[in-house]
């Protein structure tokens, strides 16, 4: 008996919005609410029936007063932030001044520098406590599952763990040269970015793509993966106690890298305006307009994505090394709630993790990252609600 | 003691312009006109006070009435097309109204079909005739002096040629990822046509880049090389009786081919206009405008160009091959003229071929390919006006 507040009308907050209905139980009611307004209705038009009462509204999230009336004006239990990562402070806020609980599933970042951190969330810490409210960063599958599975890991495996290998594969193919899964413009500059690993206390930054390793992922082959800078590495670091290294790896096919350098090197990925035809316009946006359509990719993906991390560490003195992961398939994903894996593993992860504050599992005053939570009840909500999770004791290790 | 006019102002223009200027006895007045006569003036600016009068003009090369009224008021002896492709026959109207000279160093080509014939061109020679007056066809390197060497080739060293390969290598480094070393949208469509070749009486089409040879150059060192089609093969194929075979190679380098795939894939390279912003915008023109400008290549532009044809047939029913090329150093070409060797290898063959119809060497009414015209004074005139050439009675054949 809880109504959810979903900001957001893209494929993630669509998988999420599938999978509150499927759950209507706990979700009684859900508000959709974008800048987009139609993009809410066409969405409830797909879920209306089935157990739960939707209503959808237009806000623009970077305007923390039409936030919190709309809240005042909704009610919501939660709020599922699911809109861009530069809105987070803006929802935060709003969750705030309504003392309403929060949930996210990618951390802050500014608009004008690719910098993924904590810190602008973290600094809320102390106001949501005195408030009485939750809020949960970072509950989508990396960062969020890879979360729980390394509290999941410390908790039944380790005494301690000592590197984390994180890696994320989409095996997936769509059948264009070359196209993004998500926002070309957030894609490209996450891969354009210089990597990095945690490692002895302290941050070894790299060159973009400049580690490679290939790895045999379960269900989907051998694939070419890549070290790079991702989110959780920042909280595992922290969280983890006695942690010597931990790293993120992503694949990438060759056709898809090169694609990306060649219009690098051209200055079509720049966010840097040029004069065309006497206007300012930036070489990505053209790009995203040529590219084909995330949003079109659902239909003609198939194949499937293997995500999960690998750890060592010792149990008991002896040594254990412990892999668990997620196989999930694109088609078997767009049948059930009409988008691919890449969004459907995102998104139900954000409804469990909404249902556990609703259930009062993970209510808890203050701003938490998933790790700092009891895991074991979001491991049986992954394979009761289609991410089932599979574990290997004897893994290929990363060298 | 005779007057040019110059239609057009870019690299091969400017370099026409410099040339006849050295050749000030000859060319004793020139115009530069084009549609933008600031760049005509920047151009008369560098060579004022060099023994050659020199006046500016604007003109719109498509409109014949301007081109007419711009003839009679400038009276000059022969005009010298430097202009776009798409305006030959616009200019030659012009000239058949005022009975003047004609010459030009790339065939007539529709705007709306990528297709590069001579038929439309040699539909003018009965006029050219019977007014007495002389149009030369493609008188710049390729076509131009790849024409003069066959028919050089022919008259000393031939009974009959069997097989020619015109080979053109251009080993310039501009030191960026990708650029074109003239107009993107023309070279762009050059590259991504199918190639094709004459063999025993008929054409054979090609997949785009489908025939790579390799291939050590005099001074320039091992260069891929791909079969286009290239529009002296129709006349060569036309004028050089008993020809069994003639292919036009050109290189490019791996990384410009793999950049331009990228670009085709991408739909960066289309010239079907996208939605932007409320307003259609064509691909490649946004293309164009990320790239750098192709006329601030020539001070970076380091390396040789080397450009010459390979003949096999019979001499007294003996066997012969001959190789006779170019080559011409990007830096030296800057120096001299302020472009590189793309450029100075088209415009000093305008220059000379422009010198000897005025000097009566090839005025001969009627329209002509090059090799239909005697070749002895035009290869004394390349060595003299800074192209020299070389032969080589055993060269590698391109099997």
């Amino acid at each position: 008996m809880a109504k959810a507040l979903i900001i957001g009308a893209g494929g993630v907050a669509s998988v999420a919005a599938h999978k509150c209905v499927q759950n209507s139980e706990v979700f009684t009611e859900l508000c959709i609410a974008s800048r987009t307004k139609s993009k809410c209705d066409a969405l409830k038009e797909k879920l209306d029936g089935k157990g739960t009462l939707i209503t959808t509204a237009q806000v623009d999230a970077d305007d923390v007063n039409q936030l919190i009336a709309l809240i005042e004006q909704e009610q919501p239990d939660i709020v599922i932030n699911l809109a861009l990562p530069y809105q987070d402070l803006t929802i935060m806020d709003a969750c705030l001044a309504t003392k309403t609980h929060y949930l996210d599933t990618a951390n802050y970042e500014p608009k004008d520098e690719a910098k993924f951190e904590y810190k602008w969330q973290w600094a809320y810490r102390q106001k949501f406590e005195e408030a009485g409210i939750t809020a949960i960063l970072g509950s989508g599958f990396d960062p969020g599952v890879t979360g729980v599975f390394s509290a999941y890991a410390q908790k039944h495996y380790f005494d301690e763990i000592e590197y984390i290998d994180i890696l994320d594969c989409n095996g997936g193919d769509h059948g264009y040269p070359f196209a993004t899964n998500f926002n070309p413009e957030i894609n490209i500059r996450e891969v354009s970015a210089k990597g990095s690993y945690w490692e002895n206390g302290e941050w070894i930054e790299t060159e973009p793509m400049e580690i490679k390793r290939e790895y045999h992922f379960d269900q989907v082959g051998e694939k070419d993966m890549y070290l790079l800078h991702h989110e959780e590495l920042e909280s595992l670091a922290l969280n983890i106690k006695g942690i010597k290294r931990i790293r993120f790896f992503m694949t990438f096919g060759q056709s898809y890298l090169t694609h990306l350098k060649c219009l690098e090197n051209v200055g079509m990925t720049s966010i840097e305006p040029i004069m065309f035809e006497g206007r300012e316009i930036v070489p990505i946006q053209f790009l995203k307009a040529v590219l084909p359509d995330p949003s079109t990719l659902g239909p003609r993906t198939v194949g499937k994505t293997n995500i999960g991390c690998i750890y060592q560490g010792t149990k008991d003195g002896q040594p254990v090394n412990y892999y668990v992961y997620n196989v999930c398939d694109h088609q078997e994903c767009y049948r059930e709630v009409g988008s691919q894996a890449v969004s459907y593993t995102t998104g139900v992860p954000a409804m469990i993790g909404a249902m556990l504050v609703l259930n009062g599992t993970w209510a808890k005053p203050g701003v938490h990252n998933v790790e700092e939570l009891d895991p074991d009840a979001f491991m049986e909500a992954l394979n009761e609600w289609g991410l089932p999770w599979q574990e290997d004791f004897n893994p290929v290790l990363v060298d």
